[in-house]
């Protein structure tokens, strides 16, 4: 491991440790408008150490929400160009009571630095800015790649500038592939790269009955009720086995292939832990041919997140709602496509609408899986990095959720993310006490200066 | 018709008239804090009339909420007791703009009589004290049978003081039978009693999924979602022609009789005008082979009112939320018990729910069934009585609602009610320009003073 960029991240440690504390003692909480002007420091912090390491044409640019940063160096002609993702907000803090040290004043204990957002995400962003820095001093003021870098305020209030700024800005963001640090490891010491995140279809489906409400006990009977109408057309959605029932539906869905399957059984993960510890269910559900993994990871699901109208107050009303709604998400993997979905949901929900109902679907959102390919070469050249770093092989996973800003940089922009996080299962994201693992702040540097480093020699 | 009753209240239609304005005058709205006193003033008015008419005893009685109203007259040994029961208190009058005379300012237009409470109940409650006086000064001072008052001032908000009243006064309640006037005939000119309600038993059914809302996407596909739990519970419990697939729910179900059945068969019914009008759907649906009337008045029923839980507010949340509820009422005909509805509900529900879910069943309220069997002698003195003031045949009808005090007179007093009532069913209830057709004001006095004269008779 012969890398002059290790080598000088591992002198200047103590340094990007406490540079990082001083970003964390900014409250950049997104989410609470008495905190803008701290949102605003942060981002300001981070262009300025974003010039001071050698990045060009950094900007920091308002939105009408909280400002993105962008920056670049695009001097390596004939190699890849690298989007360096990452946001500098945070989650609100409460309840802060529970916090042993306050959240925002870092404090280490047993080789964690604890605050809010010291692994979600001002952590692996720093990741990222010192990787650079690393690079730069390492290489005589050059990068082994083209680097572009583009972070924002509002990952955790829904990312609503990011997502207009890459529909307007193709151009500019051209990339080969992005690096996105936001995820974490499989558990401890375990090199992992998220390789794909399901897609998504989110709809509202509205029932129609009687033009208004009537009282049950004289109509009851007799005039129809959206209630039981979303539950006769929401029991032909999927069967008790959880298969979805939609004709078609599974037509396009690509299975992994036998090796990442083969991969997914190797992971440390027990199931009865997982029903215990994190669903707290009496048992799991699902397409029991299928593992839990291969269920959340790589089958598509269908939910109803909840059911509007009608009478929801403490008590009784005998009341038939002239209307009431179910939320309906389809979680979708490769290959499906969210329009033919769509299009297959709806002509499905009319067949099965009883009669004497109307139905309304309303579509909220909808974005296609994103699998990368682990013989992808800059998700080759990232395992090789994490295998250099954690001398252990890297585990590919996948997650079951939709990251926003991937599914963008996928039909958007057209690149593959690289997924390489460094927190742990246990770092409290959102909660109280969140800490990252001081080491694998370290080792987040060195794998992204390796990665850099791997691609730049064309390996 | 040689009733000295019925002549002396022709005699005086107009003075009995100018008096009910007065009473209307009154804004006696239950439901509204600021109108507490106008509550008080109606009993007080109600009250002194029923001194002044000759009754006995004459309590205005505080509760809880607002005053419950008794009186007595019980000088006819040998003869029977009746219980009059009405409700002095209205509902609240907006929207006010729609009114084309105010609400608390009686006026005359085509022989209605408009004003908030003028059917609903002050006008029918005149009536029954407009016919006690009648009966006095027709009989020199006594009546022909023993004569009750409970009115209330709470039926609009639900009527919790009588009920409490009537559990704990049962001695002093004593009667043979209730004659309630809060209901209206089946069209214009159509003498009609209502001989039947349904029954009711409302619950609240809970299932419990993962101990903390999910992620939808993290976790979908092996967490137990507890809508998609309710969905398939609910979808068991009523097929798609109406049919409630509970076993044994049925057992009980008594029908009406042949001689019931062919007297509804000629009840002027527009089923098309129904469904557009009143109901307003697409088509109307239940058990076909049953005709609406039978559906909605002697068949049970299973409804759902609303589903609480989970996400309900505008925009998408991926949640598989911990819990999830629903409101599900049944109504119940002869000679269902509700006790035994209950236990086979509360079983049933338990043998369908779903791998990984627990339920729970939480019970708001339950009454049986009431029907009065059209020999019975106090529904065919009321017959007689109806027959000799209209002219024509009283038909029978059913209600598919509740009347809790109906109820509670048959379940904790034992025994019948003849609900006589004179509104009409385009009489706008608590709705703007709610109003009492003014012949029928005074045929439901001569009514009931032929109803009383024919059981002090003996007929």
């Amino acid at each position: 491991m012969a890398s002059p960029a290790v080598a000088y991240a591992r002198q200047n440690q103590q340094r990007f440790l406490s540079e990082l504390k001083d970003l964390l003692r900014i409250p950049s909480v997104s989410t609470l408008a008495e905190h803008k002007n701290d949102v605003q420091r942060a981002a300001d912090y981070v262009a300025s150490e974003l010039r001071r390491v050698g990045m060009e044409n950094v900007e920091v640019i308002p939105t009408k929400g909280h400002p993105l940063i962008y920056a670049d160096w695009l001097h390596a002609p004939q190699m890849p160009t690298a989007l360096c993702y990452a946001h500098y907000d945070v989650q609100p803090p409460d309840p802060l009571n529970e916090w042993i040290t306050p959240p925002f004043e870092p404090a280490e204990r047993n080789n964690n630095l604890y605050a809010r957002g010291a692994v979600d995400d001002k952590g692996q962003l720093w990741m990222e800015v010192k990787a650079i820095e690393a690079l730069m001093r390492g290489h005589g003021g050059e990068l082994p790649i083209n680097v572009k870098f583009l972070l924002e305020g509002e990952e955790e209030v829904g990312g609503e500038s990011i997502a207009d700024y890459i529909r307007k800005q193709k151009r500019k963001l051209k990339a080969d592939f992005a690096l996105v640090c936001d995820t974490e490891l499989f558990a401890p010491d375990l090199p992992t790269l998220c390789v794909g995140l399901r897609g998504l279809v989110y709809t509202e489906l509205e029932a129609r009955g009687p033009k208004t409400d009537l009282h049950s006990g004289m109509y009851g009977g007799a005039a129809p009720n959206p209630f039981f109408a979303l539950v006769e057309i929401l029991s032909k959605l999927k069967d008790e086995s959880g298969r979805i029932l939609i004709p078609g539906f599974y037509k396009q869905v690509k299975a992994p292939s036998p090796l990442e399957l083969k991969a997914w059984k190797r992971l440390p993960f027990d199931e009865e832990q997982y029903r215990k510890k994190e669903v707290g269910s009496k048992a799991l559900v699902g397409e029991s041919a299928y593992s839990v993994l291969y269920r959340t990871w790589a089958r598509p699901t269908l939910e109803i997140h909840g059911m509007p109208g009608g009478f929801t107050a403490e008590g009784a009303k005998t009341v038939i709602p002239a209307r009431a709604r179910a939320k309906v998400s389809m979680r979708l993997v490769p290959d499906q496509d969210p329009n033919d979905i769509l299009d297959r949901y709806q002509a499905y929900i009319k067949r099965v609408t009883p009669k004497g109902i109307e139905t309304r679907i309303k579509l909220w959102s909808k974005g296609q899986a994103c699998v990368v390919p682990t013989d992808n070469a800059y998700i080759q050249a990232a395992t090789e990095a994490l295998r250099a770093v954690f001398h252990q092989e890297t585990v590919f996973i996948r997650s079951g959720g939709s990251i926003p800003v991937v599914t963008d940089f996928y039909d958007v922009l057209r690149i593959p993310s690289v997924m390489m996080g460094f927190g742990l299962p246990d770092d409290n994201l959102h909660a109280p006490n969140e800490k990252f693992h001081i080491p694998n702040f370290y080792r987040g540097i060195e794998s992204i200066c390796l990665f850099f480093e791997n691609l730049g020699a064309g390996s």
